[in-house]
Order: structure tokens, then sequence, then C-alpha cells
């Protein structure tokens, strides 16, 4: 047995994610240290892992958001090396750079790297430079309505507006001719200021029917980069995923091996460490174009570990640590098809509410390449002041066809109840069953068109 | 989609292996009946299963071993076939030719060939026949003390006297020498005469310190046979399998490639039809010999599954429907490695006393490559009547390092309570972490060595 990268590993993180990356570190024979919000002290992860450190009350601006709470915990503790996770501080560079000063590992990429690739308007320029395909838009922000005009005029409507700083499916607007542009990039700067505190817009040609293909990157601290595939995340309500896969179903090969070749190229060209996703559109000509680039471990990535029989986390912890690559490109192998479902305590009948409570049941799913990644056990009470994640729901089978056979079948077992508790589970049930689906013919506007229109 | 190979399944089972059942039927398209007892009117299999029929009170002989029970709901119900899981009635060739009888397709072996492979010593001489090696020993049953003890004494001493009918780790008495063996002879056939109803026995030399070798095959009704690779279970107490692990360690390229065509050589002999297990034993100077032919699904089935990505139950239904096996030989791929843990509710410092009762905590583990199948969930009553396994945990990993590292993360999160429940997770992981298990250089004396010696 080697040793182990890291010695003792904090997790700055909440939930699923939480559980998921103490896992690995178990499995590493690293020590991890838990921290947690007053209504989070008995959750799963607090409970699995080696310490826990309270951090603060329910808000997050005051606990998971706040960075002197897992800094200081990190350093108390003696642990070397911070993993972020998904959400909260994983993508902020301030946070990275404070970890650094501090003398602990950020277990993600250089600060420099994850500040150009949060700005979504520079990092399209470095893409196009980099000879990516980007949509038609601005060059950089637009400072002015005028400007903004001028760009959306030039390139046709409708154009999206979206904030240089946005994420996670918020701050985009789309604007379906000039009538509509003024109100539309008031009420997105608007919204970019209040929620990421940074107004910095930028204008693209808004595709309206399209697939929302994204690829996983790993690169390593000597420059190699290799691909993972990718995973189709067109399932969406309002920009939020509800169901991602892999393979992509129907894309031809030579598109696969393009969407393959832009991610590697890239990652390359900004220099990035670590595991990240390169997020594509492919439209139904089968054009592809650069969306964004995540500098951090995405929801989904067990969709691709599944494939790949790669753990992602250690391969994070283990970049990290100065390890090489342990996989080169020609080795990669792609087997068969997953998908993941959200399970969420939200009301779909209710535009989506979240309804969340006490789990009075909480049956998950078992059996053949049944995997559920959750932060909740039965009798645990899910707070209100956090994301509506009860659990992932992966599957894996040989056929795409199978693998949603046992989707639906492991979602058939899946029971949850509590006072005020709803769950997507119907809805799911019903979209992955939809013959448009099934098809593998719908667009990132499917849900919106059953559910709306 | 094609059409399911069976409208309507009676699985004659209960437990885990029942539900297991139910979930590939229904990822097939199948609707299920399950059949049940009075204390497990309420199991997880039950909930599940489209149907559900009590059959009888809870003494197995009146429910789960009597035949009128499940013929007569399968006919009710208008199921077509029957899958009997292991255990109960699954190696009655008498209970395969009733279901024929009434018109039910038995998901199987043919009965002929279940009687074959039921007698052991007859498939001893069937084995020799087709060119496998077995042990030296009697020729078929031994018929007197005076014929037992001439095959002792020309093979040497240390013997095993083994029931004929026997099986489940049942029915075996080893005979140190020849003071022993009339003892031996007497308490093995008083036994097998009790618990199999055949006072048979057969007489073959000892192999003291050796593995417990065994291989997946399929075969289908055109005659074609594949193996699907060997498991390793020679982590036992007194022959009751504790965990089971694919590939066997250390095992040569040559003696594995020489099980594999025994395994095939062996189920081809015997007409063998559906997922059947060729058990060998590996001594010490890596000498192979054949010990018996399970006409069954095994309970470590899980294991190959995880390494081959063929859902075994699948192909037992499709084989029994006529259809040729989806597989073949050179197409089969043994990917990484996995280990499955049984967790019983026994108390390993109690000479494994079952210690059955309510599971008022039942909180399984998730996340990557971590599989479990239960028959139970939190809130549960285990029934004293039957096995005492609770759950068995299955992981995979790349390397047996990394698997053995990920069941022990596993093990820590498995959490079982409830008032007299004892589990048998603190002596799974001191076994998986053991040097000598770790390194691969047990043998099947392994655990008695460890906690006996």
């Amino acid at each position: 047995m080697t040793a182990p990268p890291f010695r003792k590993v904090l997790i700055a993180n909440r939930g699923e994610i939480a559980l998921r990356i103490a896992r690995t570190c178990r499995e590493l024979g690293i020590a991890t240290v838990a921290v947690y919000s007053t209504p989070d002290r008995d959750s799963a992860a607090v409970r699995f892992a080696d310490e826990a450190v309270h951090i603060g009350p329910a808000a997050p601006r005051r606990s998971y958001l706040s960075m002197p709470g897992p800094i200081e915990a990190a350093l108390r503790c003696g642990a070397d090396a911070v993993h972020p996770g998904y959400g909260f501080l994983s993508e902020d560079p301030d946070f990275a750079t404070v970890c650094a000063d501090n003398g602990l590992t950020f277990i993600g990429p250089r600060p420099e790297v994850m500040a150009a690739v949060g700005d979504k308007a520079k990092v399209r320029e470095l893409m196009r430079a980099a000879g990516l395909p980007v949509l038609p838009g601005s060059d950089g922000a637009v400072p002015t309505l005028a400007e903004a005009e001028r760009v959306a005029s030039e390139i046709g409507y409708p154009v999206v507006v979206k904030a240089a700083a946005g994420g996670g499916g918020r701050g985009i607007g789309i604007a379906r001719n000039a009538a509509e542009l003024p109100r539309v990039l008031q009420e997105t700067v608007a919204l970019a200021r209040a929620v990421f505190g940074n107004g910095e817009v930028y204008v693209e040609r808004y595709v309206e029917r399209a697939r929302h293909v994204e690829v996983q990157v790993l690169g390593d601290q000597a420059g190699n980069v290799v691909h993972l595939g990718e995973r189709d995340c067109s399932l969406q309500r309002r920009n939020q995923k509800l169901v991602e896969e892999a393979p992509s179903p129907g894309l031809d090969p030579r598109t696969r091996a393009a969407l393959g070749e832009h991610a590697v190229a890239g990652a390359k060209a900004v220099g990035y460490t670590g595991a990240g996703t390169m997020e594509f559109l492919v439209d139904e000509a089968g054009t592809v174009t650069f969306m964004e680039l995540n500098a951090r471990i995405q929801v989904e990535h067990p969709v691709t570990e599944a494939l790949t029989g790669i753990d992602l986390i250690r391969e994070q912890i283990r970049i990290a640590a100065g390890l090489p690559l342990a996989v080169k490109q020609e080795d990669v192998r792609l087997s068969g098809a997953a998908i993941e479902c959200r399970v969420n305590a939200e009301d779909p009948e209710a535009d989506f509410r979240p309804a969340p409570g006490r789990l009075e049941v909480f049956d998950v799913p078992g059996g053949p390449w049944t995997r559920v990644d959750s932060g909740f056990v039965r009798g645990d009470t899910v707070p209100p002041y956090y994301d509506s994640l009860l659990a992932k729901l992966v599957v894996w089978a040989p056929t795409r066809a199978e693998a949603l056979a046992r989707a639906d079948r492991a979602l058939a077992e899946f029971v949850v109840a509590g006072p005020g508790v709803v769950t997507t589970i119907p809805l799911l049930r019903r979209l992955i069953s939809h013959p448009v689906f099934a098809a593998g013919r719908h667009t990132t506007r499917f849900v919106h068109e059953l559910l709306d229109g």
C-alpha cells in the first residue's frame, strides 16, 4: 500500500457531496474533517467523517459561504488539504488563495485559472483564441445598452444575455426581439449584481433547440489532459438539470470525437488542472459550440464514473497532491450507458416549490448497478436553507434502453414520505419513460414544452 | 423494445433473492408474483412485486419448501414461469417436473440434469468420465463401513465423508484416521437421512489447505456454454461462505484457463442449461480438482455481475424462454475486482448463534461501486425461521486493494441496531483487513484458524 496523497482533508461542503468526498478519502487512507452549520449537526457526512467542526448558523453566508470557518477548522485539526465540493466556495478563486496562504492545498485548479474561467465572457474569448467554436456574440462584456443592441442586431434575434460571473443555470435572460432587449438586459444586470456581486453581462446568439452536452476533463500539474467522454444534460427545467446520462444519445462519432478534442484543447489553453467540465451546445444540425468551463466537480460526475470505472474524487485528490494522471487517453474505456436522476424535495405541481421536511420513510433502491448518493437517511430532517437534492440515483446497464428500464425500476423502489415532503420521483419516471426522451430526440426545451406547453 | 420473454413470473422464494429476481423481471417488462409465509407478509419483495400470495405459516416445510403453494399461486395468477431462487425448492428436480406438468416454465436446468448433478457421488463420476480431475475416492456411494474403510485406506487419511444429496455446506464429515471413520460415517449418514432424506454418502481424499474456487457457467438450450470467470469463496466458517470475490487472488493464468475449460467441458457433459456453478478446489500446489456442480443461481452471483456487466438473472430468464446466449466466450470481458460480504444477523462471539430481531436502525452504505442486496429496510423484523442473511454488500474497484478499501469503507457506513440484533459486520471488517487475506494467502481453513486456533 502506497502512502496516502494527504494526511487529512477538510471538506468545505455539506450533503451528499461531503459524504461522497469523505468516502473516497476513507478508501485512500486519508482522515477527514467535516464542517457543519447548526441544522446539519447530525448529518450523514458529519457522522461518517473522522472529525467534525461547527462553522456557523443555518444561513449559508454565515457558514458554508464564509471563508474563516473552514480555514480555521482545517488549521485547528491539522488538515493539509481542503476539498470544496460543488457550489458554495468551490469556484471562488479567493478561497483557493486563502487556502494556499494558510499552507493548505486547495483541491481544485490554481486560483488564476479559476478566476479566468469564472468570467464567462473572458473564457469565451480564450476558447475562441484556442480555436474552439463559440456562438456569435459580444467580444467580452457589453458595457451599455447601445452596445448590446448593436451586437444583437448584428447576430440576429433571439439573443441570450448572460451574467459574466454566472453559473448553476442562474443569470440568464433571453430577448426574442429588439423590443425585449432593454428589459432583459436590465433584469439580468440587476440579478447578476444581486446574486454574484458583479453586474457584467455578455450577449450571445440564442440557440432555441439544442442539446446540452458536456465533456469531463482531467488535467495534471505536468500539463497532461485527458477527457472521459461526454454527458448529456438536456433534461432541464429552467436551466436546472433533472436527468443526466452518458453517452449522449444519437451523437454521431465525428461530433463525439470533435467534442473530446475541443475539450482537451480548451482545458490545455487555460492550463487547467484537476477535474473540470467543458460545456457545449449541440444544435439540431450537429453543430458544436462552447458554452463554459466549470472548474469544479459536477453534481452529475457519477455518470462518468459508471462508464469509465474511474473515481473522479480520487483523481482530484491525486492531482492536487502533484501525482501524474493515472490514465492515458488511449486507455480510457467507455462501457455501456448510465443515467442519473436527481431526486429533489420539490413539488413539480407547484412550480417546483421546495418541499423539505422530516423523512419519516426514506427507503432507497438497491440491487444491480444501482448507486445512490444521498446525504440523508430515514429519520433525518431536510433543512430548508440549502438546495433540495435528496439523492442522486445512478444506474448503469450495457445499453441505454436497459439503463432506462433499470432507472424506472429503481425509482419505483424509492419510497420517500414525511409531513410536507414532496419529491420529483413521479416526474422523473414520467420523463424517462416519455417516447421523445426514450428515442433521444429531446432538446433542453423538452421539459418546458412538456410541463408548460 | 422486444417483447418480454415471459408475461408473468412467480418467484418461489423470499428475502433478498426474491427482491433481486423481481427487480430484473420489472426491468424486462415481466409482471411478478411473490409468495410469502405469514411472517414475511410485509417484506420488501412482497411490497415490490406486482402481486403476492400467502402460501403458509412460518415453518419452511409448510410454506417455501411445500410445492402446492407456489404452483397453485402461479396457476391462479396466470404466471407462465417460476423462478426458484436459491435454497428451498431450487434444486429439487421434482419441483421442476411439477412445474412442467402444470404448463409452467421452470427457470433452471431440465429435471433430469438437476437429478444427475444433485447426486454428488454420481456427478463426480460423470465429471471424471468427461476428463475433469476429481479427488481420489469411492466410485459412487459407499454402501457399507467395510467399503468406506477399504477406500479410505487406499487413498490415505484424512478423508472426507460427504452426503450424496448434500449441499449448502451441510452433510460433510472429516475422518483424520481409521479410528475416527466409523463414527464420522455413522454421523454423516444419520445427518444426511435427517436433512436430505437420503442417507447415501461417498468418500474422498480430504485436502486440508486449499482454496474454494468456483466458475460461473451459462448454457442455452441450443447447447452453447460459456463461462464468466471464477469466484474465490475461501473465506468460510464451517463450510458457510462469509466473503466471496473475483478474480481469485494469486491464481496463475494457466490455472485460470484450465478452470474455465473444465467448467465448460463439465457443463456440456451433463447438457447443462441456465446459470450454474462448477465448484473446484485449488490446493497449495495449484492442483485443480472438481467438487460439485450447483444447479441454481448462487448467493454470490453479484460478484460475477460486477466484473462482467452481465445480469445473471436476466440470462437465466432468457435461456429458460429458449433464447440463445447473448454473449460469446470471446466477448466476455472481466474487468477489475469485486468483493461480496455477507452481513448476517449472527453473533460471532457466541459461535455464530442467529441473532434476529427488529431492525430499529438499518442504514445501508451507498456511493460509488457499492451495491446492497437486502430483503429488509429499517423497521422490518428479521424472522427467526429462515437464514440469517441481512444483506449482501458488493463493491467493485479497478484493483483488489482498492476493492478491499472500498468494502471496509462501506462496512464502516453500515449501521444496524435493534434489540437482540448482532451482526457479522465487525468480523467482516477484521477478516478483509487481515494481512493474510489482504495478501491473498488464505485457504478455506483461515477463518477457523483465526477464530478457533
